[in-house]
């Protein structure tokens, strides 16, 4: 076996929050492949350069992250599990580095308006974009920047071995991103999930409807029919055919159930298009 | 009257599509405010610096912006009018610079990912990210770069004196921005919008539910029980309520039509919150 097939991919530096959920997923001692953009986590699957991807779904303030919807539908990697990472921004900049000294944050645009409180009390600190958190304290480190710190996780502080400032300078503590871990289709029929029978399933699907009125409502009646109860909708345009939309659906239960079964088969009858995206343990 | 009271806001330098859907919301010789973030949209017309903003809500291609569907929430702004602009990609240049001297492109990263046929076909010019489709233009024109172009607008070409290369160079024609005509509540009150028997009209509006199942279905049974048809339906995070969404939808029909009168009201019962943020006549 090649160690290429053990590696899973996550996107941004070491120390970032996807390597915290990969982590998660699979043990603190996973084989990574960081990745610059989030098509190259589906790209290095497809081609057998790493044996799974960590992909970053939802975040509860930020909210989707679409462009991995859009890639979830291209690619057809199937979706094996997800989990959830609390994100805690910290201040962190070059040991021997004081906080009196730090006049500009590096970090990601997201993570940096995350901090809104934290700069409005620190006015002297100007905030500067950079493509990413972890990115930005291991940016930091290379330069030996003395005047500068970087906002990321406590991992990227220890990756680089810099030093923490101020712990936990995001202004909203419900801050979590959700996080689904693809296979290979090959790899998700061979490998059955581990799961006891008090473990709660999560089915994702993607569905077109016809662009009638109520379609989407009768769409939805094949779940509420049924009891299923739906976490999670959006909404994502349908190229080549302009104000019309795919919808993604997340809902409790497994796919393979009968009652999901007659959902999914009611579906169908309504839709132009459908197609199951995985079925998986519900995460912490 | 001031000239400020006149005056409509829209994000990016003078020459951007906005400016393009300003003009066609209320005519070729609108007076414009150029701002640099979206939120500076919202907040000029607050704070009176303008009298309207024309704000970006969806594009056919790249889907929602969101983060202007979270400011129509948070500044209460009412929708008075919508339009469509078509986004035709251009490839432009200083003046005297010829095809084969380009060896990068500025434009703002959504415009350089609709132009990837372009790129793929003329592997010597380098994607350049930069802030602003129009503002890649007077870049350009300001630093008299002779090795490189800008993607934007004809408009922006005519704005800044530069000359278009090659014309339409975007991959997907299928590509238009729905664009918002917001206006203080004041003026929404005093000015009523012109429109005749044959106007269509549309309603948008924000709600939450209570998290509990077949939520989303009996608050959309409002609308499809009294055949009113929903054109949009977006989902996007409750602060503080991770996992919990508001939903923002428009529908064909006025508001303070029996009909939509009693379907709100009827939503009333089964939301936690819900508003409506804007009445105005489709647009073409």
């Amino acid at each position: 076996m090649k160690a290429a097939s053990r590696r899973i991919a996550f996107q941004g530096e070491r120390g970032a929050f996807s390597e915290e959920a990969a982590r998660r997923l699979l043990g603190p001692h996973v084989d990574v492949l960081p990745c610059l953009r989030f098509e190259d986590l589906f790209v290095s699957v497809k081609e057998g350069r790493a044996a799974g991807a960590v992909v970053p779904i939802e975040n509860t303030l930020a909210g989707s992250v679409h462009e991995n919807y859009d890639h979830l539908v291209t690619y057809e990697l199937p979706i094996v599990a997800e989990t959830s990472v609390r994100i805690v921004h910290n201040l962190i900049a070059l040991k021997g580095v004081k906080f009196s000294q730090v006049r500009r944050a590096f970090s990601h645009p997201v993570a940096l308006n995350q901090c809104l409180d934290f700069f409005a009390h620190n006015p002297r600190i100007e905030r500067t974009p950079f493509y990413d958190t972890a990115g930005s304290v291991k940016m930091l480190t290379e330069e030996r920047l003395t005047d500068a710190a970087a906002i990321a996780s406590l991992v990227a502080a220890e990756t680089y071995g810099a030093r923490v400032l101020r712990r936990s300078i995001e202004s909203d503590r419900q801050n979590f991103t959700r996080f689904f871990l693809l296979r290979t289709p090959e790899y998700a029929r061979r490998h059955r999930v581990r799961a006891d029978a008090h473990t709660i399933w999560k089915t994702s699907l993607v569905f077109s409807t016809r662009n009638t009125p109520g379609a989407l409502f009768r769409a939805l009646s094949a779940f509420a029919l049924r009891d299923l109860n739906l976490t999670k909708i959006e909404s994502r345009p349908l190229r080549g055919k302009p104000w019309e939309y795919l919808f993604y659906v997340d809902f409790l239960g497994r796919a393979d159930s009968p009652n999901a079964r007659n959902a999914l088969r009611h579906l169908e009858e309504l839709a132009d298009f459908l197609r199951v995206l995985g079925c998986y343990p519900k995460g912490a």
